[in-house]
Formats: C-alpha cells, structure tokens, sequence
C-alpha cells in the first residue's frame, strides 16, 4: 500500500498524511501558508479548509468547529485546519480557499528610534596575556583578573560558566584571546584570538498576540533584521487573564506556557541566526520586553495574583538571568535581561515604549498609547508621569470581527464614504482585491458610517441607506457592504456587521476610559495635551483623524499626533544597545505612577459614556466633527 | 525455565542474574560487601571470586584479570568479581573467599576541629511584610527589598530562581515567611512561615580515593553526620595523572568523570538527608574541598594542563555556582563553594588543612603534611608560608601491596618484631584474625623490619632469619612472614614482600623530598619545626616513631607530632560555618608561596638520596635510631 499523502489544492502540494497532525501543521510541512490569526486555538475561524476526499481519515468536527462553521458548511466538508487532525490512513485532498491563504503581511513598521550612544551591556576586550612559565606560576583566572584589573580599574569577576573555557581559550592562540564583560563587571566569555569584530544581541518584544524578535550587531549597533510570530500562547488563552486563568487551573499551566514562549522565541532567533551566518551561540544578550503576564510567565514566575486585586506584580524590578533559567538557546554564559515593569497591567513593554518615545524628558505634555490586547497609556511629562492599563481586548487585530484578518494582501486598510451617495472608496493591502479587513480598516469604516450618518452616536447602524448598502445579516441584525462579491477576492461580500461595531465601541471605550481618567489626575483638557505618541502595529496605520471620530484618542489637533511604530521593540532595541537607557528604564519604572483603573469609582460611568461615538459627552470632543480631515 | 540466578557462597545469598552486570554488581545487589579498593577497575585485585559453577555463563577472563591473578588461581575458577559480567542465562555460583569480603571499616576519625564562631554564609531571617493593598501596590519584589534594605542597611539583591517563589510564599501565611539569605547580599530562598529552625549545610571532602560528605546543622553549627565511599572516578584512572589523562584521550572524558563524582555526592547526600528526616531541598550550601584536578573535574574545567609544566591551575580563587552548574541535588539557589587552591597540584584540600591546623596564626615554625594519592605539605609560620605537593601514590591506602587492604576488620594496623627472637606480635582492625595489612601496618612492618636489621638502608630484606620468618617468595624474592596461615582468616600466610618495601620506599621518599625541600627553602633544621601536623586518616593512625624511623616525617621529638585527622574535611566544615573563616582561606591561598618539586633542580638527587632507610644522608636523621620509643 502506497504511503498516504495529504494533497492541497489548487497549489497541488502533497505532504506524507502523518497521524496525529492538524491540516494546519501538515499545511505548513507542505510550504502552504494558511491564515491563522487565533495561533491554532480554534476559536478564529480564519483557518477554514475543505477537505474534498478522504474525509474518514480525518477527526470528527469537534465542538470548536461546530460553533465556528455553519452547518451548510460542515455539511460540504469544510473544517478548521488548526482542528481536523489526521485519524486514519488513507488518501486525503484539501481545498484551501482563497480567503484561508496568508498573503503577504504587512511589514511591521520599526518603530521610531531615537539615537543613543552605543554603550551596550556585553563588549569584547582583545587580551595579550603574559604566558603561564615555572617562573610565573600564577593560576589562569588570577593571570585573567589581575591583567583586566590593571586596564579596567574596577573589580572584575569571571561568571561560572566561563572558568570551562579558560585553559582552553588562553592557550589556543598563544595567550591571545578576546573577553566578552557584562556591564564591565563579569567576564561571561572568552575565545581564543581576536573575535572582537563578532558581538550579537537579541531585542524580543512579547505582545499577547504577536512576539518579535531583532538581531541587533552590537560592535556598530546596526539592526540586522527581525522575525516574529503569533504568540505560540495563544491556543492557551487568547487574551492574557485567559492565559493567567490556564495557569491557575493546570498543575503544569505555567510550564507550558513557559516552554511554549521559550521555543518560540528560540526558533526566532534560529530563524535571525540563520539569515545572518550565525550561531545561536553568537548571541550573547537577549533583551526581552513584555507586558506584566507575559514577562511573568516568560521567567517562569506565577501570574496568578496579576489578575486579582490588588493586581501587584512579583517583580518590577530588571532581571538579569542565565539563558537556560527560561530555556533561551543562545551562548550560556550570556544573559537574558528585562526592562523592569511598572505594574500588574503595566509592563516592561511600556517602559520600552516610554523610553522610545522621549516623553519622560519633554517638558510639554505627551501621552503615549499603545494599543494591543491590552493597552498602556502613560501620560506627563518631565515632572510626572502617570499610566495605566486598559483591556482592550483583540478586535483591533481582526479577532471577533467577521471580516476581520490581520494587515495582509487583500486587506481593506483605508475606507472613505461619499457622505451623499454612500459610495465606498477602499484602500487595501498591495492594492490587491478585498479580502478582508484589518484593525485601521475597521475604524475607518466606523468612523465614515458614523460621519455619513448611517452609524448613530449609540453604534446603531441605520437599516435604511440610499445605495442599499445596508442590509440585513444573521439574526436580522443589520451590515454594511463594504465590498461586493464582484469586486473582491473571495467572491463574497465583505460587510461590516453591527456586532462588529459593537466590538470597536467596546475596545475603544477601554482606551478612552484610560485617557480620561489620566487627563483627570494631570488636570488636562485635550487642547493641553502636546503630543500624542501612538505605539504598536494598530496605533501606526490607524488613521488618528477616523481614531479621533471614533473617540479612542484625545479630541486634540492631527498634527500632534506622532507614529512611533512598536515602540516596545525600539526601546527594547535602545536598551540593548546602551546600558544608560537600561538605568534609565529603571529610574522610570519607579517614577511612573500607576493608576488601578478598576479602583476608580467612576470607572464604569466613565466606559459606559466612551461608548457612545465619539462620546456620550460631546463637549469633550468639539473639534472632532468640525475638524476631521482625512489623511490619504 | 526458571529464572536464572547469581548464588554467593558461603552466604547463601540469591540475586536473580542479569546478562551485561559484573559479579561485583551483583554480589552488592545481594547485600554483600565484597572488598574493591581501585573501586572496580581491575587493578587492586582484592575482589577476587571463585566461580564454582556456570562458568560458561561468565565472561572469560580479560588481560586485567590474566595479569593479576596466576594461572593456577585462573584455572580453579578464580576471578576478579568487578570484571567477571554475566554473559549466559545459566545459574552461577561464586564463593565469595573470606579475604575478599569487606569487614567493618575502620572508622575515620573526625578531624581536629578548631572552633570558631558561627557565622554561615547562609542564614533565616523571618520577615513579617505589610500586605499589598489597593493602596499599597507595590511590587512583591521591592516590598520585599525594600523591607530587607531597612533591617539590612547593605544593599540586597534577589537570586534569579527565587522570583518564581515569592508571590506564593508571601501570600501562602499572610505575608510572614522566611527569607535565606547568602552572605547577607542575597536572598536565595524564601519560605511561607517561620522555617528559621531549619538550615542545613554539607561540606564534601573530594579524595583522589576517598570521599567523604558531612551533614552541618547551621542554626547550632553541630555536626549531624558524614557518609563516604571510595571516589567513584577511580575505574577511570587511579591516580589524578591517570584521570587527566582520561579526560585528554577520550572526547567526552571530563564529561564523564564529572558525573561519575556529581552523582556519587548526590548519593552521600541523599544517605544523609535520609538518615535526617531531610530531603535533598533542605541543603542550602556545600562547601567543597578536593585537590586541584579534583576541583577541577568536579566543577567540569578541563584539567589537562595541570598535568604539564609549568602546572598552572585554571582557577585559583574560590568558586560559587549554582548547584544545577555542578549537578549537585541541592536546593536549586542554594550555593556550591568552594574553598580556593593553591596550585596544580596544592588544592582546597591543602587549603582546608591549613585552616584546620592554624598553622597560618603560629608565630612558630609547623609542617602540615596530608599524605595521600598526593600529599601536600605546608610549612612555616604566620610570617610566611610555603607548600609543594608530592606524588606519594596509593601504597599507604593498600594498593600494589600483595596483602594490603584498607583499615578494616582483620587489617594488621600495628606491627612489634622482636630484636632478638624476631617474634611477631600484631594488632588488628577490631581484633580480629588477621586478614591482611594496612597502610600504618606496613609502615610499621617495614620500621620494625629495618630496627630489626632484616632489612638493610637500601630497603633489601635479609635472606636469613633466625626465627625463619624470611622465606623465598614469587620470582625468588624474599618475603617477611607476618602472620601464618595458622592465625590468620583465610588460612593463608600473610607477608610483606621485597617489592612491599619497594612500594613504601618510594612513597616516603617522594614525600620526605618535599619535606626536605621545604625545610631547605626555610632554612630549617629538624630540631627548629615546632609542630608536625599530620592529616589525613593515614596521617592519623601511623606511628609516629614508625614513620620517623623510615624516614617520612621529619625527625622532631615524637610529641611534636599532632594528629588532625580528616583535617581538609574539618577545614571545610569550618568553612562551611564561618565566613570569616573562608575570608582567611581567600586570603591564605594567595599567601602561601608553591615550590613546584619537579622544577626544583636537586629534586632527582633528593628523591635518590631519600629512597634509603631513614635516608642516606642520616646525619638528617640523627635521633631516629636511638630515640624510637614505640607508642602501642
């Protein structure tokens, strides 16, 4: 009996049918690309596949995809490809729909750096030793210590890892070896010869939902390139109280997510290694940033008490372990350092986002927001800043949304709305046909509905509409057609549902809540806000005039809105390259005071009014509807 | 077919046979000790077996065996039980010859203990924290640093695994826990609760033969108890120039003598946890002591170069890791120490001695000499002090002796030969019939032997003995009667051969070389040493007046001579409770001037000269004859 083969159509890839494997996983061993914004979790249904034969070698759908698919589509074989597991041994043909194919991504705009002196943390030393004779006895970490003390004027110690190497590295090349110092304290590396020219370190920005990781060459501080991936969390909470929630209720929930993150990040700095004819051996610091939970786990420290009052973290402060501590593949003496957090909801990745933006050292008014599953606004100046943190949960990243993809080919990233005839104007991702519709795509869209008027200040959206792009969906319950089946790729409609405009009211009012309340602790109207940093993925391609409609950001003028891109991963970057912005980041951290949103008595007033589009007090939104100019 | 069993004679033991597993093996599964001082390497020849039956179900006998056993013991069936592995699935019966079963050791004396303060580096404190609050946000980490700093006064820092603990153990009894803090710098441990009753240490003397681990009480400093067993590195090479040699020629040989001493430490651990009611999590601290290959194998640094001029260490100072770095079953944050060495060949052993003997605060002049596989000797006073190390090699712990054995039941420990009768009196290890000799035995038998006359100056054995005591033995050679087959317990003549003296001739002169060269160095006379520390179990039970008369130790007045027992393992239980005693051996370490033997150009005419009974040049030795007044 010939080998079973799994066969993927149209593209025709075939790919041995191995028992156990999800669709999803053979899909990738066969090259093919299937979009998956939930990281195989079953809950996004952005997998979607049609297995068109052999449909008794595959699982039984399970309860994922019976809530996910419709009958009629069960009925005609289709599946979630992150689900349907291989079961039996025969032939299996899958159809992948266009719609399930991951396009192109968008690259992720590095954020904005400023420039800081090269001062990283790890530097390399080239050493001439006088050699080891019966009249020079000494021992080789006293011959090591003595000499670099004379030079470095400082106490220097050798890290236990390294005393292995040494006998080895001073003698291969005749006492000529290059030393590698931590912070010019601990001698974490020798080599034989003169290896100076070689210094790589890692920057790894941890996002709930999408992690990052960039090779920084730290003899030149030159970015060398970056990689990233869905959180390989993600199938275990999609949010992180989900994620703290799997810990409490698995004896080895914390283990798992640890590794899960670990090999993620592993096979990231694989990936960079590779590109660059390197080792993960070459990789002598890993600078890691991350929200609270995410920096929790990925040190292996329990986050349960994260999500329960009065939310105080374990550590705020910068850690500084051994690679194999949290299972990091790179040259074991080396060091995994953290920027510290601030608080329970307000992580590392703030501190790096407040570093990257200079707000901490301006003596205007700034307020940085950075927009993920969870959102950190820090807001001040010099003289005082104050943050938070709100749950703002995915739908920015197309979770929960119907049309909703990440900023891929074929994603509506920019809408218009003719206010007369209702006609759409889209701008999408590579221009190619619609697809979907990513985070910026969704507020555009939102805001247009709401100034043409086809979206009421409560987020209804009217049933009646001039070119009868208004219709009735699932449960009778209105949607907008943003995109005919004509024109788009899938052959479909693509619409904008009211549960999805729900979903936006809903994330934005978390935001919003947060800037309220920080503008109420600084005694600032919005016309005294200076500037306005927006940080992270969303927060660089949203359109701040339709994010300002919407009432997400401070009612402030368009121009003081500045994209600083992911600013987590900049200041993670900075950081790794200059050991005063790492003692800066800790200053900070301690500076910042923290605002519980949830302690505020007017917190639930406060979000139940940001609901309302852009809020249920206009007054604090006047130049919004007068001003908005939209940015092409 | 019934399962196929190992049967032992005389004791009737069963142990159901195993193919590919030595008899050695076997025989210890079954509950006997049979005697092995190479430690199962072939060499030592002391556990030989008679294989009375399923002969065809043993491997036949390998060169190591052929070349220690004769061919008449060879054809009736005799083997070495370590080589000797069960090839066939036949029953086997071995007779387990009483000289080859192992008798109650004799037990090492506790060393001179000096006392000194407690004063561990490792120590409770019971904290009682404010608890986190809405209004107390604060982080476990800076509650808890901070809290420190105000008792502390002196900054304190949080070990990488301890992070992990704190929310837990902060929370666990309502913010009161135990912290373990690490020379008063950093917190190690924390505990829920008051655990402040339980602190517990283990000092490990690393012998090139012998190992032994001592249970330290940290709270009161008492001494809970101590296991030993022969170093399990020894079937990969006898001495330390053999284990070197190993880890050169085999690719993963430091590797494997690294886990062979790791997990032999873990099983005297876990002996002494056991025998407690502790667990292995319960150690917080080893202090470790070895010489410098020793050290160097244990904490997994090649140690090739100590095997070649100019010998240089690859770490002299002393070292502090994690105990997952060494292997070490301890509680994960607690700290493996050691104490620093010398030189290549003066390690942390020579170290501990120093500090057990107080030789370092005498304003008099003193000796230190542990004799060993190596034995290093310390000379001088608090002004100055100088060391060498001497290959004396393992005759004094019974290996190349035809009847040597280890200070057990039956072994000969003291020898008296009548001056005129030439009768011999003995006594034994617990007074039983004699079985063989021991180390102080056979340097008493060769003292008496040259008192006597029956041995001349250059060490050769008379032919004629009134009492015929002297007989021709293997190869014509003579051999000196001991005790008949009449007396002694395996009905065999025990004897001391010409190539026994040979043996100890050789030991001593390597040693007295030292000595010797030191004294030359200090410019000393015999009569000028105030005090001769002797250490080391063999150190310990030697006759002094023996020991002087064949020209080892120096000739001072009998009562001179101090016996310090275990002194490395005293010096490093110290240690173990006395910061300001490891401060001292840091401090020691550096002071103590190494004269490397081999580099010493008269060393060839000194080791000649030292080779004869006491010494050719016996103007060295002017009391020895007319002194000798034997202890008994």
């Amino acid at each position: 009996m010939p080998e079973p083969l799994v066969r993927f159509q149209p593209q025709g890839r075939k790919v041995s049918s191995k028992k156990g494997r999800t669709l999803l996983d053979l899909a990738s061993e066969a090259g093919l690309n299937i979009e998956s914004i939930c990281g195989g979790a079953g809950r996004c249904g952005k997998c979607k596949v049609i297995v068109r034969s052999g449909i008794g070698s595959v699982t039984p759908a399970n309860h994922l995809e019976k809530s996910t698919l419709d009958s009629l589509e069960l009925a005609s074989g289709a599946r979630l490809a992150c689900q349907a597991t291989v079961c039996g041994a025969g032939h299996i043909v899958v159809e992948v729909p266009q719609e399930s194919q991951r396009g192109h991504h968008r690259r992720l705009a590095a954020g904005t750096e400023r420039k800081v002196a090269l001062d990283p943390a790890v530097r390399k030393f080239v050493l001439k030793l006088p050699p080891a004779t019966l009249k020079d006895l000494r021992a080789d970490d006293d011959r090591l210590i003595e000499f670099l003390s004379r030079k470095a004027k400082w106490p220097v110690r050798i890290s236990e890892g390294v005393h292995r190497h040494l006998p080895g590295a001073l003698r291969k090349q005749d006492w000529t070896a290059t030393v590698t110092l931590f912070r010019n304290q601990e001698v974490i590396r020798i080599d034989p010869g003169d290896t100076s020219a070689e210094l790589f370190g890692v920057a790894v920005d941890i996002g709930t939902t999408k992690v990052v990781a960039y090779l920084v060459d730290l003899t030149s501080g030159a970015a060398l390139g970056s990689e990233s991936m869905p959180n390989p969390q993600i199938p275990f909470g999609e949010d992180v109280i989900a994620r703290i929630t799997y810990t409490s209720k698995n004896q080895d929930g914390l283990e798992k997510l640890q590794t899960a993150i670990a090999s993620g990040i592993n096979n990231l700095m694989l990936k960079l290694c590779e590109a660059n004819d390197l080792t993960p051996d070459d990789l002598l610091e890993t600078m890691v940033v991350g929200n609270t939970a995410m920096h929790h786990i990925f040190f292996g420290i329990p986050p349960q008490h994260l999500a329960a009052a009065p939310y105080a973290p374990a550590v705020r402060t910068s850690l500084c372990v051994n690679p194999s501590h949290v299972r990091l593949n790179m040259y074991p003496s080396g060091k995994v350092s953290s920027l510290p957090n601030i608080a329970g909801f307000v992580g590392a990745d703030a501190v790096a986002d407040l570093v990257a933006s200079g707000l901490y050292d301006d003596r205007k008014i700034g307020m940085m927001i950075d927009i993920g599953t969870n959102t950190e606004i820090i807001a001040g100046s010099r003289d005082r800043l104050i943050a938070c943190s709100c749950a703002s949960g995915p739908a920015f990243e197309g979770a929960h949304i119907k049309f909703g993809m990440r900023a891929a080919t074929g994603a509506i990233e920019r809408v218009w709305i003719d206010p007369e005839s209702h006609l759409v104007r889209l701008r999408t991702v590579d221009d190619a046909p619609p697809r979907g519709i990513c985070g910026s795509g969704i507020v555009d869209a939102v805001a247009e509905l709401f100034k043409t008027g086809l979206v009421d200040p409560s987020g209804r959206l009217k049933s009646v509409d001039g070119s009868s792009r208004v219709r009735k969906g699932k449960k009778g319950l209105p949607e907008f057609v943003l995109a005919k089946g004509s024109e788009s790729s899938t052959g479909e409609d693509i619409t904008i549902t009211q549960h999805d405009i729900q979903e936006i009211q809903l994330a934005k009012a978390a935001i919003f809540t947060g800037v309220s309340i920080l503008m109420r602790r600084l005694r600032l109207r919005a016309s005294q806000i200076d500037r306005v940093y927006a940080a992270g993925a969303f927060g660089t391609y949203v359109d701040a005039a339709s994010a300002i409609a919407i009432g997400m950001y401070p009612d402030v003028p368009v121009d003081r809105i500045s994209f600083i891109g992911n600013a987590a991963g900049s200041g993670a970057r900075m950081c790794l390259r200059s050991t005063k912005m790492r003692d800066l980041a800790d200053k900070l951290s301690k500076k910042v005071e923290y605002i519980e949103l949830a302690a505020e008595k007017d917190f639930q007033s406060e979000f139940a009014q940001a609901m309302f589009l852009p809020h249920r007090d206009i007054s604090r939104f006047p130049g919004a509807a007068s001003r908005v100019q939209r940015s092409s």
